[in-house]
């Protein structure tokens, strides 16, 4: 905590940096935040009137929310965090560092406490984590005029009210739920189940991972999903915006995981340089000891290397299509697999239109290897030797077969992943590429034994 | 148009087929109808109350949605599409063939026809073409209780009815926005701009590209965001749901184009075979004509690796390094500009950031490869030669800057394509892979040339 004091009372600095806010909406407000130094931007905050602050960092785009809260006096980041919605602030919350943690929780008001406490217990990436705990919730004997009262009245404090839950009045459990463009149309005197869904509400476990709940509310065309325990008592909500906010989130990640690397989950330039090394360097030096594989198959064919040398131009081109051709299958599969186009079980289909499709492309990439050898044979340009045409049907027919099997074995990638309990989006362009590659090696130097076995090897 | 007849008088098998339907809710009837031959599920949805089949079809889940439409009669087909969202009954028009789409253009009634060829005209991705134009829209003037009866009056035929936009009484243009859960905490008696936000409405052009539109959406927090003309006056609204679906669509694009290919629109068992060879061919062969200067580089080197066969036996090791290390910068770059991290301006400190990171990256696999090649020595599983120290350093050093110029190439290549004005989404890996290949040649003989020259070479 720096200077406390300056903080509680803005200086005119302070004061004069928060001058400019005043006229910004709340995004360009965020985004100005960002470009300001930390300090500054906590001294802003701190002299921002207590809702206006709140506002701003309830914004996922503010850069470093937690960062800012810890730099603001205990009882002022207390009073924030109150007044924010739960998963927000159990966000920031979970941002500081320990001993903040420790010093701040004893601060919160006790409704806040417990709710973020209860939000913390969930892994990340789940229905819990993502879910908030201000939703509306009416007993299910309420009639219209009722509930749009009550609605009226904890507006403010709701993260969303155009969903509203009708619990049991005994049980508290769900029984159903009425959007608040049925509740408008209804009677007052009407019981509120009169404008409910005719269909059973749709809900999630807790546990529940926040792509399948990305998929549900898309299914359903939801505004909200209530998160309900085993006895069927709703948690909490997830909105349509946290959603989004988390399948952005997820798309990136699969970028990352696809080019290679394991996630980041900071923007580039605030990623530190150790940090980065360490993201990136795993994956590459796993792929290194695998594509080392290659120096053994390479070994392993040393006496038709040296033979001819002219095999050897073309290793780099058929090695690479295979990669190629793979990381194709691959990025086709992981998506298909992501949207639940194709289950576990149908493998085989996808194997079936796999190698027809591969060969197909590697015979077309073997008819552009025969026109570039046939061209600059004819024309001069280099001297594949007397054995050119053979020297051709080999590259062709072993770009069928390594395009053939690099699109297999991309295609299957994702399946053997998703079978082991992986997600089939850990199938990276590089891991792909590496497992082709040695096969292929051993798949070029076959086909070269057996077509130029006795001319040129 | 199969038996018109029977479709219009749904026989026995059709009713058969359509009653365990009315059990489902939405989500589950579509996966039904998906389950099925199209001609029975063309036949089930026109044994289906008008309203339920509507229902179906505005279901974005739904498969050829618009080839189910074709295979009824003219009458039935344009009842229901005056009936839909004005945004999806364009969606299934569109994808009618010529002749369908003419004949019935003129059977629909005059508001829908109107609509669709509006919306008909915004390209693809944008907007214009997301937008629905079933939005509340009420004059300014307005009390808060004229408007919300006149919102109970329309609820049934808006897509939402959750953000009402308010226009002036005379111009017609966009003047603020009043949500729902404001608007029902309002007097009846006061007027409607009382409970309008304070800062003026965020509006979108009805040329912006849908990433562009889902980012303001996600930035200010909306459930829709309207799209005006230059003049101010609302010309429909995209909803988040919309959004949803497009970024949806958008991260499987994206994985497709990283993957090396041109992206689907279909679900992968349901793309035509001819039709997945063009996808894949296109850029397969494009990179395989970028790839063989491969060959040419070895032509090139063609001494040396006759003289040193030890050097061949490395490259596919040093070149799938120098591939895997741009394809994760590329992954990284690519999400940083999607995400607006980063602006076009930004290229030069990613430039001076990747130059260490890809050198430090290559330093370790250097090490990595210095230990592989000194153990095999060692243990006697292969001859590197008398040289083999000097061997094993060239590797190393071409390691690090092969890996340096991948991770920059990488790096760079997304800032090129905004530059050029393409999605820098179009950066592949196979792409980075055949760029850095090329190169990685020409480093690694040099380096070899410099180290090895006067000993192997």
């Amino acid at each position: 905590m720096k200077n406390p004091i300056l903080l509680r009372q803005p200086g005119a600095a302070a004061v004069t940096l928060a001058a400019p806010l005043a006229a910004l909406d709340t995004a360009d407000a965020v985004e100005h935040l960002n470009s300001m130094d930390r300090d500054d931007a906590a001294a802003v905050l701190a002299a921002l009137p207590v809702p206006r602050a709140v506002e701003l960092l309830e914004q996922p785009e503010l850069r470093d929310a937690s960062v800012l809260v810890a730099r603001q006096d205990l009882a002022l980041a207390a009073g924030w965090l109150g007044q924010m919605a739960h998963d927000r602030a159990t966000d920031i919350f979970q941002g500081l560092d320990a001993k903040h943690r420790d010093q701040l929780l004893w601060r919160l008001d006790p409704d806040t406490r417990d709710a973020i406490r209860k939000l913390l217990r969930y892994p990340p990436n789940t229905a819990g984590a993502l879910m908030t705990t201000e939703f509306v919730a009416v007993p299910a004997d309420w009639t219209v005029g009722r509930t749009l009262q009550y609605v009226r009245e904890v507006e403010r404090s709701r993260e969303t009210v155009y969903a509203i839950y009708l619990l049991d009045p005994r049980e508290q459990t769900l029984v159903q739920v009425v959007t608040m463009r049925r509740l408008i149309t209804g009677e007052p005197d009407a019981p509120i189940l009169q404008v409910a869904q005719a269909t059973p509400p749709v809900a999630v476990d807790a546990q529940m991972d926040q792509e399948e709940v990305a998929r549900l509310i898309r299914r359903h065309d939801l505004l909200a999903i209530p998160v309900v325990d085993a006895r069927g008592h709703v948690l909490g909500i997830v909105t349509v915006d946290d959603v989004l906010d988390a399948l952005i989130a997820e798309s990136t990640e699969d970028v990352h995981k696809f080019g290679g690397m394991e996630a980041l989950d900071k923007p580039y330039m605030r990623i530190g340089f150790g940090e980065m090394i360490r993201k990136r360097a795993g994956w590459l030096g796993v792929l290194f000891l695998g594509e080392m594989l290659t120096a053994s198959a390479m070994q392993h064919f040393e006496d038709q290397l040296a033979r001819a040398v002219v095999l050897t131009l073309f290793i780099p081109l058929i090695m690479s299509s295979g990669g190629n051709s793979g990381s194709q299958a691959t990025s086709l599969l992981i998506r298909a697999l992501a949207l639940r186009e194709l289950r576990l079980g149908d493998w085989w289909k996808v194997a079936l239109r796999e190698i027809p499709t591969g060969a197909v492309l590697g015979a077309i990439l073997g008819l552009l290897a025969i026109a570039r050898i046939a061209v600059w044979q004819y024309a001069g340009l280099y001297d594949y030797g007397p054995h050119w045409g053979m020297v051709a049907l080999t590259i062709a027919a072993a770009l069928v077969g390594i395009v053939g099997f690099g699109s297999l074995s991309g295609s299957m990638l994702p399946f053997v992943l998703q079978r082991l309990g992986f997600d089939p989006a850990s199938a990276s362009a590089p891991f792909v590429a590496t497992l082709v590659d040695v096969t292929g090696l051993v798949i070029y130097f076959s086909i070269a034994a057996l077509i130029l076995g006795g001319t040129l090897l």
